[in-house]
């Protein structure tokens, strides 16, 4: 039996603005360009366009830095109004280094610029993005909106791109899910051998928003939402949080 | 324009032994199959079925474990004997805490027990699995088979499941490749809205590491090799190595 999975670059997104109801616009997309879909089927959507639909961008000519912001600004090279944003969206500051500033993201995630980005946000010269202030709630509302408009429950992830620690790089994240259990144990499964698995658990979102990133591109042609079928995913409620290591078992610091 | 991808595994892939042929048994494998890799295709193979075609396997039950293996195994409640063979693999030993023993293999990679491995080995009780000596160069040898079975250069990424510093679950990771760069850089592209991009590097190799390995399974129904097709890589040489953090820019730890 040959088995297959299809990463489809959903056409036809608009330029994303504040304000504009993602999950419907979603929708259309997947109406116009034909594509049905179907269950287990996950939507794969970028951090960006949430973020810029929900209104998560600022202004840096509008914000203040704090004196700690002014001092990092110093020690970084940034613009102490980013700095300031970034601590706005952080619970610490986990390493300054050089040009870089690594913080713990008030959602737990550990990354730099607490993910703040300028690229790709196309509101200003000074508008910055943050990430989506509950992207697992914005996962809920896309999956129900397509649940409702296609008839099939659809997993959706919502994906940035990360670095990592031990690793040069960057790879598509999940930052949010919902309709899909973002980790796989095989813990207590035979392998093909009949060997107990003991430690296999697999972050199966991450490799989808992995896997999504190859297609979703960074730079003028960006298609920001990917339909994925045919990869074997558990239902479940999703939440991104789970992915999130237990700092207490972080043990590769 | 609608682009989309398609992830293949490869069926009719026999139990590997030691010894046997893998790019033959891949080529052969493909044209049974009738899918014939053309430019741009990348195909994933799976570490452990690397491993055991060229015999990097080992019997515990001929290895000593020397005085430190055996200090370790009575902290990690692990066999002294597969203690011993982690270090044997490894450069050093970075965190050993409950059962988990962190080292950083002689490849570079930071990872769980140096890549050693129990599961789907099949070749005796005892009978732990290595990664490849070389694993660029077991993919360069796969890509050449490739390239002279099928009269087109194929990419070929060798892959393993590794967990990560601060998140749960391991995923899809490239531990050997050829035939394409495994890191793509946007820096100084302009990005949709004209904004130049300054930080953006992509482990393209990762994430078809990654994407691969939602097909691959752990369990019984094991599909070593899976053919990536669709995705945009640039051509280059290959080489893992360029995935690895130089440990002094190791900005998390």
């Amino acid at each position: 039996m040959m088995s297959s999975a299809t990463i489809i670059a959903i056409p036809g997104i608009p330029d994303v603005r504040p304000g504009m109801a993602l999950p419907d616009l979603l929708v259309r997309a997947l109406h116009a360009a034909e594509i049905r879909p179907s269950v287990g089927d996950i939507l794969v959507v970028a951090q960006k366009v949430v973020s810029k639909a929900e209104g998560s961008v600022v202004d840096l000519a509008e914000v203040t830095p704090r004196a700690e912001a002014h001092r990092l600004a110093g020690e970084t090279g940034k613009d102490p109004r980013l700095v300031e944003v970034i601590l706005r969206e952080s619970t610490q500051v986990v390493r300054v280094h050089a040009e870089v500033l690594i913080t713990e993201h008030r959602l737990g995630f550990i990354c730099a610029n607490a993910g703040v980005d300028h690229s790709n946000v196309g509101l200003g010269p000074d508008v910055v993005c943050l990430l989506p202030r509950d992207p697992d709630a914005s996962a809920r509302a896309i999956s129900a909106a397509l649940g409702a408009a296609f008839e099939t429950p659809v997993a959706v992830i919502i994906n940035d791109s990360h670095g990592r620690p031990h690793r040069e790089g960057a790879v598509g994240t999940c930052i949010g899910a919902a309709g899909l259990e973002p980790l796989v144990s095989l813990v207590g499964r035979p392998d093909r051998y009949g060997y107990t698995l003991r430690t296999s658990v697999e972050a199966v979102a991450d490799e989808l928003a992995a896997a999504a990133t190859l297609l979703q591109g960074q730079c003028d042609e960006g298609t920001p939402a990917v339909l994925i079928r045919g990869v074997p995913v558990k239902e479940g409620p999703g939440g991104a949080a789970q992915l999130l290591r237990d700092p207490a078992r972080d043990l590769f610091r």
